[in-house]
């Protein structure tokens, strides 16, 4: 592309989970302790209020106000990259101008998800409207696209004329779709894009053919093994720390991955308080979690993240 | 039940369309004249904010501004039913606060809706949380089934479980299936419910085994008609006027709905403001309204909304 864009996102982000108290507000005292030790481990960015962050179950002021404080508590605006995409315009727009505002790296934006088989124009209308109201220079838009979840993808003609419109401010694009042909023809049609798949072991594909890294659920529980395989993602020891990370991911995915992100988190810290989601998701059952700790185990894993203090 | 419940709905309730001005922010004066228009022509309650509202596409702010709006220019709170349910349970809290707070005869809450597949468990305790939170006796909670759009249902089970926890609250339901045989179950399991179909075509069908009417989109255009049906539901003139509403309902369901409704109000009524609807959606083709128009007046479809002065 023309301009040169060098604070782009790249590596692996981490869509930070979201503890919540037990009157079921967001615990941002823990969150600020948790996002500053991703970024400890070697997290290149966070991707906070993303679907594994369950911002979709977060009210709007809880959701700037959590922001701001992890900005207040020392984490460099510049490392965050929040959701903001939500279904109605003005609200995603009052999102996405607060985390400008704050400095954010980024925004990661889903398209407006309640109303399905939106045409291409009232897709490309949602994300070109949200960029002209913020109407600021230092926008950097991550589109979201996953299908599964939202019920309302990106289509690559949607793709193609937001970057027409917008080269500056269209970053990139995280792919949760896991479909790695769309995930490829992506990184392949726009190689202006920091595309990211939603899966670790996808990571070094990614990298192979242009793409910028990953950012995965479970990275919240591993991200010291994904960076350290992204480091090095083109030299020999690539294959046995991606079989390792791999591993890991296998095993998570065998559960509803946001509940067993939060049970691994609080069964290897030994804070208790990590293992609650907010409705409509449910905690994994005991004996899930059970099973669960004793696969991770079997494969040496552990978590170096310290016990917080009593909140 | 155990208690009177003499102010629930019944009748044809319009999910009322929400007019946006060339800014895409909802237009408060002209909505405040539409809906004593709605009134004026019989409609028993207004479903503001539904899924034909564009609710989903309106901001928080605006939702509470326009409900607002709407009962300081003189229109019975008793006769709103605001739709209230988003993804985030502190948001479905504010809208639902807000609306109790105005006085409104009762809130449609849609499941949240992000998070798809999820447990009855999680459904149920989403509504719950609602109902404790609000923590008001006032509250009059519809539940808002609607599967296609909304990629999340209502289960059975999880309106027994609210029924037999808040039997006072939970009041009554709108099913948006178009799934007959669930209309008719959800009737039947629970005669305490006033349950509404979503279209006027099966309004008498639910009448007939105890439903309460309908609320249905294109009310927006016909609710005169559809209470003239409604008031002699029960006598043999019922068969011709329901043969005439469900004439006009077919047209209409020909189109994309909420797009339709808008075309014709604007074409009927000559205000073309009318004619525009929020990203994602898109307005109807011009050939299209106008086979739309030609349409409703080969079945001699007039539409007597006065022409709105200039905003």
């Amino acid at each position: 592309m023309t301009a040169a864009t060098p604070d782009r996102f790249r590596g692996v982000l981490v869509p930070a989970s979201t503890p919540f108290k037990a009157d079921l507000t967001p615990d941002s005292a823990r969150f600020n302790r948790f996002c500053a030790w991703l970024l400890d481990e070697g997290a290149d960015g966070l991707a906070i209020f993303g679907t594994t962050s369950e911002a979709n179950s977060v009210g709007m002021k809880d959701r700037m106000r959590m922001t701001e404080g992890l900005v207040e508590s020392g984490v460099p605006a510049a490392k965050l990259l929040p959701g903001t995409g939500t279904c109605a315009l003005a609200d995603s727009v009052e999102l996405t101008r607060h985390a400008v505002e704050l400095g954010c790296g980024g925004v990661l934006v889903l398209p407006p998800f309640y109303y399905k088989n939106a045409s291409e124009d009232g897709l490309y209308a949602s994300f070109a409207e949200i960029i002209e109201r913020v109407g600021d220079s230092r926008l950097q838009l991550y589109l979201y696209h996953f299908p599964q979840m939202a019920g309302v993808g990106i289509p690559m003609g949607v793709i193609d004329r937001l970057l027409k419109a917008y080269p500056q401010t269209v970053a990139g694009l995280k792919d949760s779709s896991g479909d790695w042909s769309n995930t490829e023809a992506v990184i392949k049609n726009f190689p202006s894009l920091h595309t990211f798949p939603s899966s670790e072991s996808r990571a070094v594909d990614a990298l192979k053919i242009g793409g910028a890294g990953c950012i995965s659920a479970s990275a919240n529980i591993n991200v010291r093994a994904i960076r350290a395989l992204i480091d090095v993602w083109d030299k020999p020891e690539a294959d046995a720390l991606n079989a390792k990370v791999s591993a890991i991911r296998t095993i998570m995915e065998g559960y509803p991955i946001i509940a067993a992100v939060k049970a691994v988190l609080a069964a290897f810290s030994g804070d208790q308080e990590w293992n609650r989601v907010s409705p409509p998701l449910t905690s994994l059952p005991a004996e899930k979690q059970a099973a669960l700790v004793a696969a991770l185990k079997a494969e040496d894993f552990s978590l170096s993240m310290p016990v917080s203090e009593a909140a």
